[in-house]
């Protein structure tokens, strides 16, 4: 089937309000459906049992089809331009004759009921563009759920040919090390001037780049953005080299006045064609897949543990004997833990 | 016993290389043993099952003598100026007749290796003074273990009669949410200058904060910095009211300076005494130990699981068949789960 008939065969059994099927959204994303691509991400981020297991056939399907795109993580403390800096290099990616996906984590959302790229106008241009899908942070409540519907909306992207895919995270901390660890590149983005330049982000979170780019080098900010990027240039040497044999690269860049947006795309091919030939991008996705065994595992047991009545009811008379006073949360942790493994946990 | 006596017993008994029981720390805890201290809270940070074990034996005997400091968690960006802050916080703190525990949640820490407090130096004087204890973010594979650890370590430092406890973490993220759900009173350091000031943060952060306080207001900054309150201000009055009916406090302070800094904890006393008459102080605080009764569970199912060799072993030949190529992570998670549930897992 062409694009549009299927486009329209999907809408029409909508409007119907007959539920797609597995196999339905597969032939839709094989097909560059947006509607289907939509409503199997929205599939995949359903906490329901049966959808669970209509998104995991529907995984399985576009298996075969995903893994050959090159997936980008951009981060940077809130204020560095990130929205702004998606917006100019997407943009370049599909004058480049790229089609982009543009994911984010957000481990915060739950909280602020908020999200990154909740506000798809912030991204005016690109949102309306045809080669470019937009999805804000699915909402949860652990990072780790976030960051395995994330994961498997990179596949449902993938199979439904988008080359690049840009995952979006904030601030530093723990969602940066998560979006790191499914992502072939990481690109962290600076502010010059934002206080002291090389104590001010965390080592940590430098160490993980694979670019560093000092964004909103235009105006009067020019002259300092350049020795910011020297110091970390001097920063970065006093790092041990990667196993990759990469060097992290370190320049600048404007949105606003559109210089060097273009490079980091060609810093990103460089990095692809140098990791494929050395062997590292494959071995660092088999890390990252080992990495997400045990985290897909982790959410199996939690979330059967909690999806029984039988513990939740025993919770729910334990917290009222907590806030009671008559017990401790770490002793009526272990009453309900102790009661489970009689139960016969294994 | 007397302390010097407590503690000349417990360094003895060191040197000899026996090993501390429960009742041996937390008679040294009782006597404000700084060793005793030290020890305890290693031992709750060790993962080894029969420490574990002492560990919680202590923490029972701990619990009675707990619960009568206030917690105080202090956020805001690296750059911010976190450790100066606490370094004159902790001083004025020390003025009142407080003793003072400084304890971190860094959960970066076990990627970066690094450390916030890590560096003692950083807090020069205030680590040198006897009514401080200062500790760094200890190392943990997830936010939540790390955070378990840390909510230990105030019950041990509550116990050997500490009265304020600030825990300092990191940026943006996750970890404030966690950080927020152990303390009392939440306070956010910003910058002004730094970016888009009412966008720059997020609104989840802003709304967690009990006070909200513009540092580094000295030299040529003062001007802005006002500026920069007022906006907050402004901004804060378009959230909801807290449930406990404390309105957000807004202002600047300057640890070069010294201004305002008392300010900060004659604001905390205030905060203190309002939601301790409205009776908001227990009910966040049991509000709180549900929130951990259910953290603790999901602690203990998961350490459970991965202490199988058996578990361990299947997981480890998975591992293998998903970096041959032959499973997906998805794929082995369910396999091995699947084996878990049928081998009578409830």
């Amino acid at each position: 089937m062409k694009k549009n008939k299927v486009e329209d065969w999907l809408k029409k059994k909508r409007d119907f309000r007959e539920s797609l099927s597995p196999t339905d959204l597969f032939e839709g994303i094989s097909n560059n459906s947006r509607t289907a691509l939509s409503a199997s991400i929205t599939l995949v981020e359903s906490q329901n049992t049966d959808h669970r297991k209509a998104a995991n056939e529907l995984l399985q399907m576009c298996l075969s089809r995903s893994g050959k795109s090159i997936r980008i993580g951009i981060t940077g403390v809130p204020g560095v331009g990130k929205s702004t800096f998606i917006e100019s290099f997407g943009k370049v990616l599909v004058q480049q004759g790229k089609k982009v996906a543009v994911l984010a984590v957000d481990p915060s959302s739950s909280v602020s009921h908020g999200s990154i790229l909740g506000d798809k106008t912030r991204m005016n241009e690109l949102s309306a563009m045809d080669e470019v899908f937009i999805r804000p942070s699915p909402a949860g409540d652990t990072l780790g759920g976030v960051a395995q519907k994330t994961r498997e909306s990179i596949i449902l992207c993938e199979a439904a040919g988008f080359d690049v895919i840009l995952i979006e995270t904030v601030g530093v901390g723990q969602s940066e090390t998560v979006v790191k660890s499914m992502v072939d590149f990481f690109l962290l983005l600076m502010l010059s001037g934002a206080g002291d330049e090389l104590q001010g982000i965390k080592k940590g979170i430098m160490e993980m780049a694979d670019a560093l780019v000092i964004t909103k080098t235009d105006g009067d900010n020019v002259r300092k953005a350049n020795q910011a990027a020297q110091e970390y240039r001097n920063a970065l040497h006093l790092f041990p080299p990667n196993a990759n044999n990469w060097i992290p690269q370190v320049f600048t860049c404007s949105a606003y006045d559109n210089t060097n947006i273009d490079k980091v795309f060609r810093v990103v091919t460089e990095f692809e064609a140098k990791v494929k030939e050395n062997g590292h991008f494959d071995l660092t996705r088999k890390t990252q897949d080992k990495k997400w065994l045990k985290e897909t595992l982790k959410e199996l047991i939690l979330n059967d543990f909690f999806a029984s009545e039988v513990h939740t009811q025993a919770l729910k008379e334990l917290e009222k004997e907590v806030v009671d006073g008559k017990l401790t949360s770490f002793q009526a942790a272990e009453k309900l833990f102790k009661q489970y493994k009689d139960d016969g946990g294994v």
